[in-house]
């Protein structure tokens, strides 16, 4: 029996995995929801799941949860906690034994830390807490004795393929990248495209901001630094592989030339279930990969000319320090823009070097610097937005 | 320090197997070194690598053995053994820690077991004594302790592909198949080859046996039966794929639908490499995988219509008992009358069939009725042929 809380339940991968869960009944528990502000969908869930305790951003969602959750008569009812201290108790929650961090962007950071000092599994999705805080994240691991289990699919592979290997072995970590809705566009063609064109993923059903992310590469510089972080790989032992099928999510080459890939069909449910289970591997109904069907598989280098953010990810990471912190916030400031119309899609890497170069970094940062660092870069890039708006 | 055997030094896999080691030279010592009648090379070798016992087919290789190295005046000399015994003195010598089982046939099936009796760590690249043997020689390994790691690139990719994995995770395993030098040619026209073709493997440098075994699919027949015994799985969880390139070499589908693969450069050396040295993955100067330059991998599913020796393969692993040691011993005499051209190639399987219909099978047998066996099928292999070319 696994007691889990999942922070950001009704997100893609939150709703994902409810999904998985709903696979193993007799295994789990949910002992915790949290969610922003979707009151009716996170009432629909604990419903369902029967949480002990729910979390959400505000008052004001706190109060249409609790007249939802009266609306539907399921009992018993959970106790609903609020803002950043609510994500804060689910995450260290003493019942929880997994925790789901699957908020998205900075504001995942904080429970994510809390749940790594009260020694969790952490089942994590929200890349930005670790880039963002990836000294202070593992430091916590480390005093908590808890682990991460990366549920990017990315990461997930590399973790399943670093199985039973000694450290020594490891050679090269190469992530793969679909390339993303417009990697069949060169960079002069990107000019035209839409925020509704950069939403429409060839190969995986994900939220918004990562399918934007994807697009333009920005979801694999965050992922690099992620890796780094993760496996404690320098960067200059970190690839990027374009490979259109999304269907070998890493590789990892070992000194002796033999390479490990985890495959499995583009599905977010393959490493959600992972993160949970593992090292088990429980048979679940989910699609099988069928190799003589799909046929071809291809591989492609990925270059900085075409994929100009993929190396800030480098630039940043190699700089270490608050640097991630300001690339991801200035990321998340500039795709919030991007999906409302005020930032062109070929204008993303520009504006994010920009900031990059006017930030004066801070090397092993506090959590208040960092805090700092993701405020000022959140309003570095709004301000560069709205000048080249306005002018 | 490991402390090798080589039994089948001067064949390709031998040869290999001592330039694996000359990466190395540290880390090894060569205790002994065996092959049947290549008494000039195992010369050149025992000057090069000083084992301290060598074995010979014959008292007349031992002879010119002898003079050779009389003639090259490298001290100091090495005993020389004669014959099965002399093999089988090699295989559990109390000096060596690993033993390569190279022999090509069921020649090595003896000394194979005389090293599993004796605890020894066998890298297993005759596949035809782990077929012919496989419930003796695993009870041999599991009274003597010892394990084996396979050197054949499918099964060296499955066992590095299960490190680190509980058993119960396994739903499938799935071996690579290049279809060898004739797959791009239907049934009908597989009448008019020649072994000479036969020989020109597309993706790997091997010997004569598994290059001609390639091109029929018996190399897979056999290579299902050995994934059986090796990792006990059942028949119906392993499969094959036909892969063009050679570069992923096996995969393991697990229950939870991820997929792990081992991929690296068509080239023994990994394999015996990671054979010799696993679970560790020391650095080696052999030629690293590209995957953005090989650009494309291919899978295709394998029929028994057109490789018929597959399925044969299945049906005499099923039945289980004397027929693996009978299709492997009939499949000898079989390429050997292909490759002296008293035999078409197309006519190989229609061979193995009928060796089979007309055997006699021993359940659970013993050495001495597996020798048996073994004796009858190449008899009835060789009848078959010598009327099917008198008639």
């Amino acid at each position: 029996m696994r007691r889990v809380v999942i922070l950001g339940s009704t997100g893609s991968i939150g709703v994902q995995t409810l999904q998985v869960l709903a696979e193993f009944p007799e295994s789990f528990e949910v002992v915790g929801l949290a969610a922003a502000r979707s009151a009716g969908r996170l009432a629909e869930q604990v419903c369902a799941f029967g949480p002990r305790a729910v979390a959400v951003l505000d008052g004001e969602t706190a109060e249409a949860l609790a007249a939802e959750l009266a609306a539907r008569r399921c009992s018993p009812r959970p106790e609903i906690l609020v803002g950043e201290e609510g994500y804060v108790s689910l995450a260290e929650h003493p019942d929880a034994d997994v925790v789901v961090s699957a908020l998205v962007g900075f504001s995942g950071a904080i429970p994510t830390l809390a749940a790594a000092e009260a020694g969790k599994t952490i089942a994590l999705a929200n890349k930005e807490a670790l880039v963002a805080t990836g000294e202070l994240l593992l430091a916590a691991l480390s005093r908590g004795g808890g682990r991460i289990v990366p549920v990017d699919s990315e990461h997930s592979a590399v973790y399943q393929a670093l199985a039973g290997e000694p450290r020594a072995g490891i050679r090269r970590l190469i992530l793969t990248a679909s390339g993303g809705a417009f990697r069949h566009l060169s960079r002069e063609e990107l000019v035209r495209v839409t925020a509704a064109d950069a939403l429409r993923h060839p190969n995986w059903a994900m939220g918004p901001k990562v399918t934007i992310d994807s697009a333009t590469m920005m979801n694999k510089a965050l992922e690099v630094i992620e890796a780094h972080f993760l496996f404690d790989v320098p960067y200059e032992a970190i690839d990027v592989l374009l490979h259109d099928e999304s269907i070998v999510h890493a590789m990892v080459e070992f000194q002796d030339g033999n390479v490990k890939a985890v495959l499995s069909v583009p599905d977010m449910r393959f490493p959600i279930q992972y993160a949970l289970f593992a090292p088990e591997r429980p048979a679940n109904s989910f699609p099988r990969l069928d190799l003589a069907r799909v046929g071809t598989l291809h591989f492609r280098a990925a270059s900085c000319e075409r994929y100009p953010a993929l190396c800030l990810g480098y630039r940043a990471g190699k700089a270490g320090g608050t640097y991630p912190a300001v690339l991801s916030a200035a990321n998340e400031v500039a795709v919030q823009a991007l999906l409302e119309g005020r930032l062109g899609f070929h204008a993303v890497e520009d504006l994010l070097a920009a900031v990059l170069d006017a930030h004066v970094p801070v090397a092993h940062p506090t959590l208040t610097e960092l805090r700092e660092a993701d405020r000022w870069a959140r309003e570095e890039a709004a301000r560069r937005i709205a000048r080249a708006y306005s002018g």
